[in-house]
């Protein structure tokens, strides 16, 4: 049987921690007066293992990939949209794009197997900015067989593991983010079967299925978890049955990130799926993962009570892309600076 | 009686804020995916009258003054501190100048009436870095006289008005900034009085008193109103009474910043008061106001709820300068990006 082995992954320095809160309660505000910055500040200084925090360079990585189960109908939009969103992902004309570009976040578009991107794929902005992560086009439908095999759960983990390695190790961090039609029914079998909440309590309108859809879709991803039987008590397994090769990416990112010491920004649902897929391969992951926003989608509400983390913002999205990661990555940036830059109490007196 | 003559207000532009809505329901996303931000865009397309809203060039004022009432043990902290801030604000290390240089967003000094300000007010850091705007050395005690004279809050507000028409005629954006010990205590008597509420409803603990000092500082704002008979219908005489010369100056900037269609987001309790007073002074200053973080203060929630705007985050902060408002303009910054830098979905198909 195909074995997935985890980088090794540090715990994080309680030393820097220590330091870092002492810092914080010298600094010139009143104890306590920034709220969850300080708390922000402090955690990531403790995964930095550093006395000076940064967030920068700042990158997300957006994960491409389509879903077999599409052609079931569990989305608002045709499977063809994820070559067109890849297409404006590489002219840096996706929501996520705009968004991390006004927080000087840099973007990182990964395919992990789009079926109609031959336009994209073929083209010279594809050659020059996107990396290559193919596992197929596109995974089986979840329904009636597993979404992929063994060997390609694995190497998809592989894959996000080898973009952290070849391009993101100076990372101050990094934002996860990710495009594919079907994928939030994808996300929402692995959160059900890892979680062991019903179907109907993690599943939500995706791209923005009406009532019937929305019954579908549900009846759809309790037939792949009857028909591929994931076994809850193996990650590997349960990416195999019920994942995407996009999602399989974004456990590689995580685990390989953590295992460098670099914060890991989660964003909606689908990156989600991920972090719970990676905390179950390694516990030890789950300090390294930071919140951002609040999904409209409610297997993200169970996602982050399940990693513990309390979401910064509730804006009402539910675009995916790395667009919440962006936005948190500037309120991180913003602790990391007030825990560097400011003045101390004894510096003013 | 000395008057204040509002400029001309004019009202959001309703024609931009239907291109902006048709523009948001053309871009490469699902309708709607962006929630709240989609909002942001809207309505600040609509205060500026564009097609192309944006919040750069992005400037916080931080308004600084003294308060005589400090003398009564209303804060955790002697008076000296507003001075020793207001040094920390002109060597760009107080925690807002580390903000809003994270976010890429400029500040502005403004002493409004500083007491023990001396060291920061002769030195050539002060002369180059801190705009004058010294009504007097701090307000008289409000619980036992009024704050100050009535011409001294016109000229507070009119020094104020005049920050933004030598400084910020070309900005996208300002942010409200405060510094003053005692502040909050000015806050939540203009709080109680403008909206009616109790005392004990809308004040909050400020630079951190206990237990015992909260209900001191209770007594004392409810011993400044019956001493000082601010009349509620009239807010110049609410900002004599029971006000304070850096609040004045943030209700001029308010309102000047309105008449000239920019944006302008509120911080904390403080500049919720200001905007509290510019409301009541000219209800058409309410559709340039932007929220920005939930604040810990009690008297902040009655605020926001009474001027109709719902808070971006709640990261429990409570130390004013314009920090929650820097955090904020990030994502305003990011709403307008996603308006004008997207793909439409006709540029994909």
């Amino acid at each position: 049987m195909q074995t997935f082995t985890p980088p090794t992954i540090p715990p994080i320095d309680a030393a820097a921690i220590e330091q870092a809160r002492t810092q914080q309660e010298s600094l010139a505000k009143p104890p306590g007066s920034l709220g969850r910055l300080e708390e922000f500040a402090i955690r990531i200084a403790g995964i930095q293992a550093t006395e000076t925090p940064t967030v920068d360079p700042a990158t997300i990585v957006t994960a491409v990939a389509d879903h077999g189960v599409a052609t079931d109908g569990v989305s608002a939009y045709p499977q063809s949209i994820t070559g067109g969103m890849l297409n404006a992902l590489v002219n840096d004309r996706a929501a996520v794009n705009a968004i991390a570009r006004s927080n000087a976040v840099s973007t990182i578009v990964c395919d992990f197997g789009v079926v109609d991107g031959e336009d994209a794929v073929g083209s010279d902005a594809y050659a020059s900015s996107v990396i290559d992560c193919r596992i197929g086009a596109g995974t089986a439908n979840m329904r009636t067989e597993p979404a992929m095999s063994r060997k390609a759960a694995v190497a998809s983990i592989e894959q996000g593991r080898s973009v952290v390695t070849s391009h993101l190790t100076d990372a101050g961090c990094i934002g996860l983010g990710e495009m594919g039609i079907a994928n939030s029914t994808a996300a929402a079998a692995i959160t059900a079967v890892l979680t062991g909440n019903e179907v109907s309590t993690v599943t939500g309108r995706g791209t923005g299925v009406d009532d019937e859809g929305l019954t579908h879709k549900q009846q759809v991803i309790a037939d792949a978890i009857e028909t591929t039987e994931p076994d809850r008590t193996d990650p590997i397994d349960v990416l195999r049955c019920v994942g995407g090769y996009e999602i399989g990416g974004l456990v590689g990112v995580t685990i390989e990130a953590a295992s460098r010491r670099i914060p890991v920004v989660i964003d909606g649902v689908i990156t989600g799926a991920a972090a719970l897929l990676a905390v179950a391969i390694d516990e030890r992951v789950q300090p390294y993962l930071l919140p951002s926003h609040a999904s409209v989608e409610p297997g993200h509400t169970v996602q982050l009570e399940s990693l513990g983390v309390a979401p910064l913002f509730d804006y009402q999205m539910r675009l995916g892309e790395g667009t919440g990661a962006a936005l948190a990555i500037a309120t991180y940036r913003s602790a990391c600076q007030t825990q560097t830059e400011m003045a101390t109490i004894a510096e003013l007196t």
